[in-house]
């Protein structure tokens, strides 16, 4: 397994076999053939053996892939088998929210840091830690070892926070706020504008009252993230 | 204009040309190039020209576009210049988020009914509203002309409130769950699964720590939006 030359595309795959091992784990499912992933995930059958290849998950000819096992592979690659200790920037209605959100606890990503340049809001309990002022950011991120960031504040604030943290030693940032972010190269940013997304579906709903149709926006579920990075 | 032959990647991009053109405002620029809108959006010039044109904005030769009056034909377009009420199915850590969440209210997106199942959440108080058993969800979405609606619950109950929100006649989903929703043609499903977001995150710094590089994932910033229905 070389995880160097695994392309993007398939990374962007992964937590879609995630998903749906999960759900053939849970029905107690296995093996499994690449078919059968396939009917799960959504995405085709020669695309899945190909991807799983390169993670060297060669299955069993004639017999499938055992549940368990691949779960097992696809989480060390994503590096789901160890903890991630998360910073948290901005703790806004949005930021408080994915405080105690248990999406991300469920796959072992722990918010242990809250920052926050409001006064108001600095000093705050959540959970076991505090809301802490941004002078404080660069010696608990190296303290704490984060690598992982997360950007919950307002717009005007975000590429703030992402120097701040990409300066005290973040590498991967997941920013909420409606802005593009600029970081050095070898910094990942992932971008989630919920404003944008509910903005798509008051399109559909303009459209098709204009049209009485659903116009031509068929864009499907999730589809954007599997298919953003075809290898086809 | 015929906004029914617009095509979803242009769609894709009308939130990007909306964050572009409010930092210009905000600014005072205008009227602004199409060389001036790609600096501030990432989008190629071309691209944008031929976007605008198909939503009847040509600009003046030479001149450019006028910024307030193209924010407002792409917002009468993307359905911003009127208010939209919005269900919200399942009220735990990320639904009552949601319903704080500015960033929605901001863009005209109100939440005008929540619903959840579970005793102990049924007749908390939302700000004006109360959370509501899913009996009451048939009546609430007809009176209140809900056409749009989130649903934040547990994975496993996803499809029980599209199911039942499509049936009352929400034709417009934003579902934070981790499963893919089945629904009729003619319903709208936009995903964001935050889970896989981070896990992707996660997936970066275990090969940066593996390779000693960021390896091949290099996804850039917001693009798998912008990217993910291009037309080239």
């Amino acid at each position: 397994m070389k995880p160097g030359r695994i392309s993007p595309s398939t990374v962007a795959r992964l937590p879609i076999y995630i998903k749906g091992l999960q759900v053939l784990a849970r029905a107690g499912e296995s093996p499994v053939s690449s078919e059968r992933l396939a009917q799960v995930t959504g995405v085709g059958a020669p695309r899945i053996r190909r991807d799983l290849s390169y993670l060297g998950a060669l299955g069993t000819p004639g017999v499938g892939y055992d549940v368990k096992e691949l779960l097992g592979v696809i989480s060390r690659c994503v590096g789901l088998s160890r903890s991630w200790p998360v910073a948290l920037a901005g703790y806004g209605s949005l930021g408080a929210a994915l405080t105690v959100y248990g999406g991300f606890a469920d796959r072992n990503f722990q918010v242990a840091a809250v920052f926050d340049s409001d006064p108001r809001r600095i000093g705050l309990k959540v959970g076991d830690l505090e809301v802490l002022p941004p002078a404080r950011l660069p010696a608990i991120i190296k303290e704490k070892e984060i690598s992982i960031a997360i950007i919950a504040s307002q717009a005007d604030s975000a590429q703030y926070w992402a120097d701040m943290l990409v300066k005290a030693g973040v590498t991967s940032l997941l920013n909420f706020a409606p802005v593009t972010l600029r970081v050095p190269r070898g910094v990942e940013v992932r971008s989630v504008d919920l404003t944008s997304e509910i903005q798509m579906l008051s399109f559909h709903e303009t459209m098709k009252r204009t049209n009485g149709t659903s116009g031509s926006l068929h864009i499907g579920d999730g589809r954007h993230l599997s298919d953003s990075m075809g290898d086809k």
